[in-house]
């Protein structure tokens, strides 16, 4: 029989955060969704309800219309010019045209462990092969740049970072931030910056690594920042070359972004929604501040305040002889105490051990979860 | 210097549709893009702006909501199942997509000449070789499926048609498709039957490939059916074990299509704009008709009525000693009369010595634009 799927398939499936959650029904407590539970803005919401009767609503320019891309650029910093930038379908597509655009059979990609389970899968679509660089507790699972840089072959082609980290909540500090942007400089390398978590943080702000270097391609969206993730509105900041040929495959993947979700982004970013941000992310600090305390509370596993993102990274560790992974784990918690949360070894080999928990469900249902979590372990 | 780009990139540029659509100003006469430039159906945009406040807009099922897909599958044949079906960003998504998951290095994909030009791109970046299929002007640019499977070898892993066809407007006969589906049948070939003209057609309707074979990946989008194509809603309907492969690498790509877009589609596919698209075909055809007539009146070229499409692809071969190639007609045509057209090469080497001219645009522009046509080629 011959073969019917590419090669690049093989193997290939959804990520386990979606395979997990598509096990869940409606009436699961879900700490599992990778997303912000607050409604659009709705300073968005009016604006777009007032005026799309108004606005083209055809085709609109490749790159994403000339008026976002400029926002963009000026948030980037004083001297990025807006032909460096390509509104996407989120911060996903960002991350697909970028690999696509520079990886090919043979190349290797430095991928963080704990990370965002797509990595490792989008650098094997692009052809290439994904290299973990740990995270480890001891480091408080931040960025150890030296020994990132020491893991560099000459078949590394790119190194992705991910500051504030998901799952983990780490967020890398400035000075091996540095580190790294004079080893890749020195290195000719591309490191592919995923900051789509940099504006939930809840003490000092994360540092971005495209100041750093112009050997870097940031890639953003306003799914977390705004909690606009059904919008799908990402963007990436690159290098002129670079940018040029994101341009290209992003016009023959998706053609252009939707443009009634280009004008919410225009209004997003032109901050007329940052009070309404604000408060969200002061009910976000109130909502991790709660979950710490209900994990004291109900469980007795150690647990880290996160410096950014809406998760809890729980060591597990102690309990796992009795399930064998996280994952048996999990899928038990799930069955049995209708809890819905992410094994840590969906993340890497390192995250092996943990289980990520989301905060941002409104309190009752996180304090009902964690109880759950609490009797399921005990 | 070490390599900046993957190799996937080499040589790939924006098609030439979109790139001299680029050097276009607002004041130029456009009968160059693949878009009509009707607005969204009212009843679209009234059903969105009344319920957007009420939808929830985070994200959605990877493969579409389950209604959308319930109607896509309603509306593709009685047997066909909704997990048969990816709601993508458009049919350009579908199309990536679809290569993505069939096609590797060496494999051979049949595209048709003239046809539309991201066809041999997508083939490329999906690591396959694109080989056109000649649709000839002595056939009416009609599909001979025994010559197209006379060219199939081992290597070749796909066809692409397209009916009606983007630039002739040609529609496929159900002779001829039957031809190609016991072909494919019997070869064990995956047809990817592009079909998002398929309801802008001024006698019968297409025929589709889908109800003759199994072997088919069918394409299709609001874009042109509905007007949409800022909306950025398409489809596939795929055999189950290549539909899920889609769906995995669509996750991958672009997470899911905007929230918005689909609710606006499960609108649409319920018929609630089907008055307005009716009188919408009724003046598309009157544009058929005057642009003809205004060709027969300013010009002395001979121009076939399209049974389909929104384009004439009209033969200007006489003229072209003049000029060297269509594109230099087109470039100069736009340079010195500022009316844009595409020239056929951007098709395919058949389609070299003809210009597409797009109907679509209101008359006064139609009739201006052939009226300079008319003059430069004098």
């Amino acid at each position: 029989m011959s073969r019917i799927l590419s090669g690049r398939m093989l193997g290939m499936e959804k990520t386990m955060i979606r395979r997990i959650n598509d096990l869940a029904d409606p009436s699961c407590i879900n700490l599992g969704l990778g997303e912000l539970k607050f409604p659009t803005p709705k300073a968005i919401l009016d604006h777009v309800r007032e005026n799309m009767d108004s606005w083209p609503l055809g085709y609109s320019p490749n790159e994403g219309f000339p008026e976002l891309r400029q926002l963009i650029a000026e948030q980037a910093g004083d001297s990025v010019s807006s032909d460096r930038i390509c509104v996407t379908v989120g911060a996903e597509e960002a991350l697909l045209d970028t690999l696509m655009v520079l990886i090919e059979a043979g190349d290797e990609v430095l991928i963080p462990d704990p990370g965002f389970p797509a990595y490792p899968s989008l650098v094997r679509l692009a052809g290439g092969e994904p290299k973990a660089y740990p995270l480890l507790p001891e480091d408080h699972f931040g960025l150890r740049a030296e020994k990132l840089l020491d893991m560099v072959t000459e078949r590394t082609r790119a190194i992705i970072i991910n500051s504030p980290n998901n799952p983990t909540g780490a967020v890398h500090s400035l000075e091996e931030l540095q580190t790294l942007a004079r080893g890749v400089q020195a290195l000719s390398l591309t490191v592919i910056s995923d900051e789509v978590y940099r504006d939930i943080v809840f003490g000092e702000p994360a540092a971005s690594l495209s100041a750093l270097t112009e050997r870097c391609v940031t890639v953003n969206s306003l799914s977390k920042s705004h909690s606009m993730s059904g919008w799908r509105v990402g963007w990436c900041v690159a290098p002129p070359d670079i940018a040029k040929a994101i341009r290209t495959f992003h016009q023959l993947a998706v053609m252009c972004v939707p443009s009634l979700s280009q004008y919410a982004a225009i209004h997003a970013l032109r901050g007329f929604a940052d009070h309404e941000l604000r408060s969200n992310l002061e009910e976000l600090r109130k909502r991790r501040d709660f979950a710490m305390a209900c994990m004291d509370r109900y469980t007795d596993f150690p647990c880290m305040a996160p410096a950014g993102t809406f998760y809890l990274f729980v060591d597990i560790s102690g309990r796992l002889a009795k399930f064998g992974s996280s994952l048996d784990a999990a899928l038990k918690l799930l069955a049995e105490e209708k809890v819905v949360t992410i094994p840590g070894s969906a993340f890497g080999r390192v995250g092996e051990g943990y289980l990520r928990l989301s905060f941002a469900p409104p309190p009752d249902a996180l304090e009902e979860g964690i109880k759950r979590i609490g009797r399921f372990f005990r």
